[in-house]
């Protein structure tokens, strides 16, 4: 095996079609039901929010769905992405395991979401959408759509959590660089925001209000679509690029992994790195262990119940099976924004039911720890998230070292801290503790699911 | 030609030397002076701050100097860096001109400044030098030197000006993550400091008193060395990989630039991109220019002297011959805080001298409006520094366009705006206003130069 650390394809090896995983599944995901009549939609529903392209990739099971050319000459400035092999990270740890790690940080906004937000402008550009409206929370969606919507000579729109809006005014700044609209949610620009405040005038907002912003001005406003940044079955699929790459750099690596590692929120990026190889386990029978890692002060995967849910506070959105903390459910704050979704991605939540997806939980300043010492060691600060799988991947190198075996470990590093420095001087101040959710108010949020026999 | 965006060379055509211009200047250096003699200072006037081997770096006339292997290893992290095509920002010019950027905000640290500080730190480490000593103005060389130290397991110790140390604590954090220490200049801890601290002690610093302190400490701590960001010739020299690489992708995208731009602080990314194009020019007679942009209100090469004069406030620096502003000069506070010294790399102060280089100064609002524009075309924030360099290449562009001629434009985007949000939400907000120098301070300045004949 050669001594490279760094394998990085050839623009032509680019994968030109996404891996669908609904192609493959044991068994098919459970319908998506109407919030009124509890039966299954169909794709008119959801027309007034999505261009009908998206809808399509929501409910396809064809297994390769085509890159469309513009979308691949914007995913070229930065993809394909490299892997790395970590071996200081190695060494460090003293560990016969050897750790790869796909790093999503090379895209201009810094994280893996404009595998999204790219194809998403796209499609609503081909279909005469002017804006698109969406939410964001710690501003990782925001910034990339902004970026997309640029691109693409499209007005976008971001409900951006109040709280986060007031103590991230660099997300704020960043997202009108590229000439997007930011506004802090609750605002007085749509019934749900004005409701909100009209019973909590200081509400510092939540995801959930802000989709519910979001969907209601692009379903009133002409020519406006909505849009969302993970969770769907359309965004795990644009994701899947980052794990289609990593098959090949594997490849060229002439290594296979043992488990593949993730951080989970709403699921994107860890849908993306680890279905392609999934696909592989469920086609060719592989054997491949998959980790999703979720903060223990959010524990959807391990604490939530597999159910119907909504996908918002305002219950706007439709119903669908997932693993959920309830709706209603507000985690403790902390540092990781992009993982404090109640539910989590319906395709990640079925699989981890059928038992193929693995989900750990660990606390934040163990996470932290973890990605100072990946720093040190690789170089490379790593996302609040993403320390998430950092923690995760050293857990598996640290059980091969105690097992005194050789495994292969694959994480997605899905995206840089250079946002996040604050989080990391808190951390280091020793200010960050690890904040238990309060157990009463997920029993209360569990409690009010929706029943749907 | 095709319509390709990127060029990306293979690992295997990274260079494995860097390009040394003194080999081919057609009048040699001027000698740099010991400041007390005034007499021309040999070797062991500089083995008290520098290792050996950079040293030699800094009087050699060798043409190509290699790069160490371990230093390539961690090159190869980002390195080559990606040569873009500005298609889209050509579009919204309207111009005929084709217009290349070499992206250097895919290091680790966002910018071209690891590209000396892994090799400074590789020969620090080799010849057994526990720590490292510097001074940071806006943050982006500390940031590059902890990381570089992290890497080769070295102690680092920055002085970062005081007022960026208060204004900009995500940099400092940046440097504690990677575990260097960093203090806040003028300190308690060196005599420079304390001395300043008793006749001004609220004083918030400057980069000549920050360059006394770490000199000063790097001289008196056993097992220490100092190290300089930029101006001196084997910072230069380490940043050629940026040229070498760019003229294979400029082979690659069957193209040859006329003329090459960057933006000037110290000098070290402009050197860096266009020394090697300048040694074809001085070689080959290659018909090319080049264009070396700076702030209107730090205009060193375009309102400076060309004078013998000290690197830093405190006079313990050698003399050497450059265009400078004086070392008292004080340039009014604006945020491309990389561009804000008094005096300019020796190689590029000689070479501009000699009529190879042609300087530009620009006000920042014009170069923040540039630097939109830009990100809004091509997805990527620039750094204020970089948006000098884009205001340069645009102008360029647009005389093409005014001319009715196509030329080709390469220029050097340093690095990435991530950690200078808030000079984009000043600029936004109206609040960043152009500040002109204090003619009557520069005059002072000037007429304080150091005798030497």
């Amino acid at each position: 095996m050669s001594d490279r650390v760094k394998f990085l394809l050839k623009e032509a090896d680019m994968p030109k079609a996404w891996y669908n995983i609904q192609a493959d599944l044991p068994e098919p995901l459970p319908p998506v039901l109407h919030p009124g009549t509890k039966q299954p939609i169909g794709p008119e529903d959801l027309a007034a929010i999505f261009p009908m392209a998206v809808i399509q990739q929501e409910v396809s099971t064809e297994r390769e769905i085509e890159i469309p050319k513009p979308v691949r000459q914007i995913y070229r400035q930065w993809r394909p992405s490299p892997l790395f092999r970590a071996r200081r990270l190695e060494k460090v740890l003293d560990t016969p395991a050897r750790i790869y790690y796909k790093y999503e940080g090379v895209s201009p906004a810094g994280s893996h979401k404009p595998n999204t937000s790219i194809p998403q402008a796209f499609y609503n550009k081909e279909e005469g959408v002017k804006r698109i409206c969406t939410e964001t929370g710690a501003g990782q969606w925001g910034s990339s759509l902004a970026l997309a919507g640029s691109l693409f000579g499209l007005e976008v729109q971001v409900f951006m959590v109040k709280v986060s809006f007031q103590q991230k005014p660099y997300r704020r700044t960043f997202m009108e660089t590229f000439g997007a609209q930011c506004i802090a949610s609750p605002s007085e620009l749509t019934e749900s925001g004005r409701a909100i405040l009209q019973q909590h005038p200081d509400s510092t907002g939540s995801l959930g209000i802000a989709i519910s912003e979001a969907v209601e001005m692009a379903v009133k406003t002409p020519n406006s679509k909505y849009a969302l940044g993970s969770v769907l079955n359309h965004v795990l699929l644009h994701q899947t690029v980052t794990g289609l790459e990593a098959q090949k750099q594997m490849e060229m690596a002439d290594d296979y992994p043992d488990v593949v590692v993730g951080c989970v929120g709403g699921g994107s990026n860890f849908g993306g790195i680890a279905f392609p190889f999934l696909g592989e386990r469920l086609r060719k029978k592989k054997k491949i262990e998959f980790v999703a890692v979720e903060p223990a002060a959010c524990p959807t995967l391990t604490k939530g119940l597999y159910a119907y849910d909504f996908g918002d506070t305002a219950h706007l959105t439709p119903l669908v099976k997932m693993f959920t903390l309830g709706s209603t459910f507000v985690p403790p704050g902390f540092h990781a924004g992009g993982l404090r979704y109640h539910g989590m991605a319906p395709l990640i939540s079925h699989l981890t039911k059928l038992g193929y997806i693995n989900p750990r939980a660990f606390h934040q300043t163990e996470c932290f720890a973890a990605g100072i010492l990946f720093a040190k060691a690789e170089g490379i600060i790593p996302a609040p998230e993403a320390n998430h799988a950092v923690k995760g991947a050293i857990e598996e190198a640290l059980k091969c070292k105690e097992e005194g075996v050789s495994r292969t470990i694959l994480f997605n590093l899905c995206g840089h801290g250079h946002f996040d420095m604050q989080a990391y001087r808190d951390y280091m101040d020793g200010k960050l503790v690890d904040q238990a959710y309060d157990e009463s108010e997920l029993a209360m949020a569990l409690s009010g699911l929706p029943s749907v026999e």
